[in-house]
């Protein structure tokens, strides 16, 4: 559980944080990923804004009376442990088998995260202590807040190993970009083929709306035919986009 | 798929408008329709009142990775073409199967289908880009919003057949209502009786619940005994209600 | 079903009004109970506050065509009836079997237990003519709203039994806290205990909340090693707080 | 709980057991009774046979540490004493809320209700110890099994009252049918009017099942049109059936 | 509704009844079709043995107490009427929304279709009169039985559109082939493709089970490296097989 | 990756292999734990027996499609590397995440599985191929059979790391009972108590068993009373049993 995350470089971050996380899978689709959404990764806090990290992984098995208990939350293997190992910048994915019975942070916990720079956090389960959550302006996505400690239902075992999250596999080191529509995972090895098609694909977006407004009927435009390809690029050129 | 949708009458719309779809499902069980509120039916936007519309309905089965791509998105057959034979008005019922991550519709469709003049659109799905969707003003009614497009989950097959949404059976042109409890159909064949049932259950209810202001218990009131009856009769003789 | 409801002692219904449905879950796992959060309950309305409660205990089973009627509700054994007995104060938990497609309350019948003085109501079921039960001011905790009369799904069987909601076992007296994490029951044999407890552990946090604050790590202060407990003990003692 | 169950007339229950619950649920089905068959009540083992008995029913709630525990066994209240209240003849049915990971009875409570003349049960949960239970004799159907004890994950509180079983509502007295396609309900003020028609409906199935074997095409025959009703009629006279 | 199905080239036939459908996944996957295993299709009796056939569809969508009456049995838009039009050898698929509370055929319907030469029926819901089913010789995949007649949840719609059946989109004319471990799509377009793959697939795994049972471990072996791929093709030289 | 497996003293597995799965969830429940039986674990074959062993660990996340292809199985954490870890004797326990559309193992590794001596493979999820599987021999208990290959669904990502497999928690090492009711977890460190427990109990309820086929009814002897203890005592005695 040494692994250490890698840093994000600044222009792909400033790039994807004005890239909705709709175009972000139409762009993966193309690639051949459809399994990139986190399922039931809802903003804690509508108008959160775009959140961009690199992943770093936290995974919960299911509770286990003898193991999950509040003595458990001083051992070497913690929760506490790992969020000390949590580089700034890092989006945490907790793999929490989907549990919406049993929040896995209060505010303490996503306090200190906070403080230690973590970008966000984005689980499959839930959060508890919900009003005390927001309190501490850690960003959130989650399947919504129980009362209930983690160890009612779960038991921390690792960070920084691959998991399944909202039924996507997540490897430390992934990205991960969310916004309201959800969490959504770029592979590491995809990240700057995704970028550049991203960039290039809300502009082309961005001009069918326009026409859309003016009133263009959808066929032949979305997805374009000769005639409004050329009509795209024109307008291209006119804003002086290089190709 | 070239059913023409029936056109509403107006005064039918202006009725239904104030009734709520609480009174519609008790009028509709009356009549021993118990299955009629679209499950999942969802206001996108909390505020967007009271939505009445003939159903124009769409049919999306599995996804399959020879068919559903964004190739397919300029076929014959597609949710474009749907789109273009909306005629204005029309409220949209679009059988997803239930299916949460891949929205069946994004900002430019749904601009589209605003500009046409379609009244409003209920799916037992999802959208994607929940800020593009509520900024085109068009009222949605749904399970929430996902990233995916629809081809990650769906493929979009015909118009105007019968269909599921939700667990309720819905036919072209049988009538849609929808508010803040979410959407509820009104077989075709039973919307006039249905309109004139509705008023007067909502008249009942608004003097029972002054009544209950009043201090009044519930037994005998709702349901009403003979002695409330004719008060709640001699109320709306006052009121200079026509029987 | 004529057990008569204990009241709350209003010292105990005041400390818990001040206790986080957080706080009170862990105190109940050091207790050994696990499963006291009551599932899908989510406040109708953010903001609802805390509201403490005995339980006052309703049950459904699932409807039958010749008995879940509009005129079983003038039946002796009928929510009207079980309304008339409810006591001022106390929280109604009605076991919906987790039903979300028939709502088991409209406007009117909470507009009667807010006339009455009930408390709350908790449901692992949804309520109907959702903006009509936010005016009669009654706070409810929930799965959400669906438009169909409760008869759509669901008969009306008997109140003050035992029953399971949101898969949690209450019985008539058991106490029912619930804030914006949802809502959690105390049997009621513990509740001297558990608000003992709890007032301590809502201070403990409150310290640690702000050693997190001024930048502390975790490991050794949640939970406290011996230096931190000290430190804690300390800071009680200058705040005058009785051991 | 002291509701005695009604015995069942020797003549019903004789001609019961040579109607299918298929045929049941279309008798039932059209007089206006659409759920009336128990989800998930598989028989334990095949070629059980059918059998036909009164309801008697027992209530499960979801187990709290503090109550559901080995101890708990010994309670006035519980499965033990309802077992004793069982009378011979009679179709236990226990709503156990379709849990499926613990068992509600074992080899040692079987025992004892076959000892009783219990004729059978059916469960929406499961049972433990299968082939424990096999060796009983007593016929079950139910979900499964599982090895833990009921009180892993249930609470028992009560017998003779009315409960939800599968989705169903079961009153005490109501009849049960079971047979290979799973347990069927029949309201106690609907046995006679049933048996008749399901015993008619048997012989037209039958009939209909020997023109089929003969090659003769569905449309016209199933549902009978006037030509194939009078051959019908005439087979039936031929049979020497009184009308 | 007046397609018609397509013959299947009997060699076609011939050869996919000797190859498991878990092979024909693994062929499929490998042409990028991950979503072709219908969810849900278990055989109703073991040792049906492997059945292959062209699809010929069926629609269900849910029941509405104003449509789904036993009278609609005698529609045009029946299934009667869908029976009458089905051809000899073809693999009758039944989208029935994964309903298991209602049976969608029973022993008469299924009679039918075994007399007019259908190869077999498949469906992600149930079939009812499971003895009866059995009676016909029709082999079936299905989700289990259930005693409720189709109306009792389902209506009836169309046959021979596109359908989802087990969360798999299915065509008129694409290829199911079925056997214990449940039932498989292959795409019309792809058949000769998939064909051709699979038995060397199948002859390719035989060799490899070969060399497990003669001990040999997998790494290396499965899939093979150069050394293993040599002595797989020596040895289908050496059975004569052209390549 | 390399934790040595424990080997498992010959005299506590004898002694398991005559203790049923129903009485070791009794005796752990005794001990605090309700959480042991893995959810969904049904023989694949009835009659498999009771088998022991310890826990070796498989962990798989979901699918992706740049991760979980066909050439994945050559890489060195692949589950062939696995199996050729496992020791003779050791009981596999595969985290599928109760997938249930792509089958985690078919014949060819199951045959090097029953090569290498392990003893039984328990899985959340199902296996492929169910015919070839049976074929080689080695007990399985999963939740059925699909036909897609694992990679459909599943990317294998590790092995002996603690898992969850049917909502349980399972570490390297903790025992695995597994008979016709399904497979319960006996965690390491309570082994030796839990088998001392579970042999008397064992004798106790076969005691019982034999007095409720004389007809003695239950209060009082189930649980036993002073009276009932004394004679089980004495029985104990004159069968020689040790106390």
């Amino acid at each position: 559980m040494t692994t250490d995350p890698q840093p994000l470089d600044a222009n792909i971050a400033q790039a994807l944080r004005g890239v909705t996380t709709a175009t972000l899978t139409t762009v993966l689709l193309k690639k051949g990923l459809r399994n990139v959404w986190l399922r039931g990764s809802r903003p804690l806090r509508s108008g959160q804004g775009r959140v961009v990290g690199r992943a770093f992984t936290l995974r919960f098995v299911p509770a286990r009376e003898d193991l999950a208990t509040p003595e458990s939350w001083s051992s070497p293997i913690s929760t506490r442990a790992a969020i000390e190992a949590m580089p700034p910048g890092c989006f945490v994915v907790a793999d929490a088998m989907g549990t919406t019975d049993a929040g896995i942070f209060g505010d303490i916990l996503c306090a200190r995260m906070a403080r230690r720079g973590v970008a966000a956090l984005v689980t499959d389960g839930v959060v508890r202590d919900g009003a005390g959550v927001l309190g501490t302006g850690l960003p959130v996505w989650c399947q919504g807040v129980a009362a209930p400690p983690s160890v009612a239902g779960l038991t921390f075992v690792a960070w920084q190993q691959p998991v399944g999250c909202g039924g996507v596999a997540v490897f430390p080191d992934d990205l991960i970009v969310a916004d309201d529509d959800g969490a959504v995972l770029i592979p590491a090895a995809l990240v700057d083929a995704v970028v550049a098609e991203s960039v290039e694909q809300e502009r082309l977006e961005g001009w069918i709306m326009g026409r859309v407004d003016a009133g263009q009927a959808l066929p032949g435009l979305y997805p374009a035919n000769a005639e409004n390809k050329a009509a795209y690029e024109a307008w291209k050129r006119a804003q002086g986009v290089a190709r």
